[in-house]
């Protein structure tokens, strides 16, 4: 054999993948049906200044912290992404995925749409997925019945979630979460990584 | 309700698909695979000049046709690509494509690399997966076991085969198709056509 031929060829990077959607599409039901498959993710959990519901689990549901050390883990430019809302802070931590990342782990976020926006910008080779739901009367009956921690009432909720409707084009994958068939949007959210993970072309990571 | 919205946002366009990779790769192994999945895939059939062998059935293994038929279908432009092969015409029938798109079927071609370049100018938005085998050892011995129709010597047939896989940059998508783990090359290939269905921009249907 004259040269040696490299068959390396493939080489799984570690993929930031986001989970967005409009307001009531079910982004919460879709990432917890994911959890429950136990693959290899590292799904990223929010840290929030504000106090821990019943039943909130440190490390699970959120990481709490207090507003003080928030506001130092902000000048330390920690959060990927943070935001005020409602006087609670709300913040990605970098750190948490960094370490995810650099050891080969696919990293999953769910985040609101404005807050895939901001991930966009700042990571542009992220895998950004959209879900949408699979009728409007499902949908608007899920906006009406949802918890919601805002006042807002249900005709803002439903304009705000319409309006996120729009920022479709700026994601790379749709898929439409049915209500009675969650395991079928968790099933393409599986192929798509799968398949970003054959790209000849791997995507750069950020961060 | 103001406003209607759409959300038929998942259009779902027929894909075509090329399979492809260096010689002794296993593509037929991997597309006969494919094929007993049952999938709702149109499995492209080759046009040839020469006299079917042994065993070989009509619009399965090939369509069989005269040379002279098949000049005329050249002068025709019947042909989305045709090569003359050793004498023997081949050709990938035109109007047999048109017609699985037309009906909403992905079409699956499996190509030689020089056939999958020349799709790739053709159909700048097909799906280009690029098999490559998973060590070199396995591959060369695959070479050299091979049927082969030419009289090349074994090492002009391992010397053609390295200088394709420097096509591989050309490619969509790659996946390792190791010997053993057949249906493992088979599940990925269903994963990134699974994908390309929710891509937001889906890609233009080429003919």
């Amino acid at each position: 054999m004259e040269e040696n031929l490299s068959f390396d060829l493939y080489h799984p990077q570690p993929l930031m993948v986001v989970i967005s959607g409009p307001s009531g599409v079910g982004k919460d039901a879709v990432v917890k049906a994911l959890k429950a498959r136990n693959l290899t993710f590292h799904f990223v959990v929010t840290m929030t200044s504000r106090v821990p519901r019943q039943g909130e689990v440190e490390g699970v549901d959120y990481f709490f912290n207090t507003r003080e050390n928030f506001e130092q883990l902000i000048a330390e430019d920690e959060f990927l992404e943070y935001a005020l809302v409602y006087e609670d802070y709300k913040g990605i931590p970098r750190s948490q995925i960094r370490q995810a990342l650099s050891s080969g782990t696919d990293v999953i976020l769910r985040v609101d749409v404005q807050g895939a926006d901001t991930l966009r910008r700042l990571c542009p080779e992220a895998v950004l997925i959209y879900l949408i739901p699979s009728n409007e009367a499902e949908w608007l009956e899920r906006l009406r019945t949802r918890k919601t921690e805002t006042a807002e009432s249900l005709a803002i909720r439903i304009q705000t979630a319409r309006s996120e409707l729009e920022h479709l084009a700026k994601f790379d994958y749709v898929v439409v979460n049915a209500h009675d068939r969650l395991d079928e949007a968790v099933d393409t959210i599986i192929a798509i990584i799968d398949a970003e993970h054959h790209r000849v072309e791997p995507r750069k990571v950020c961060l």
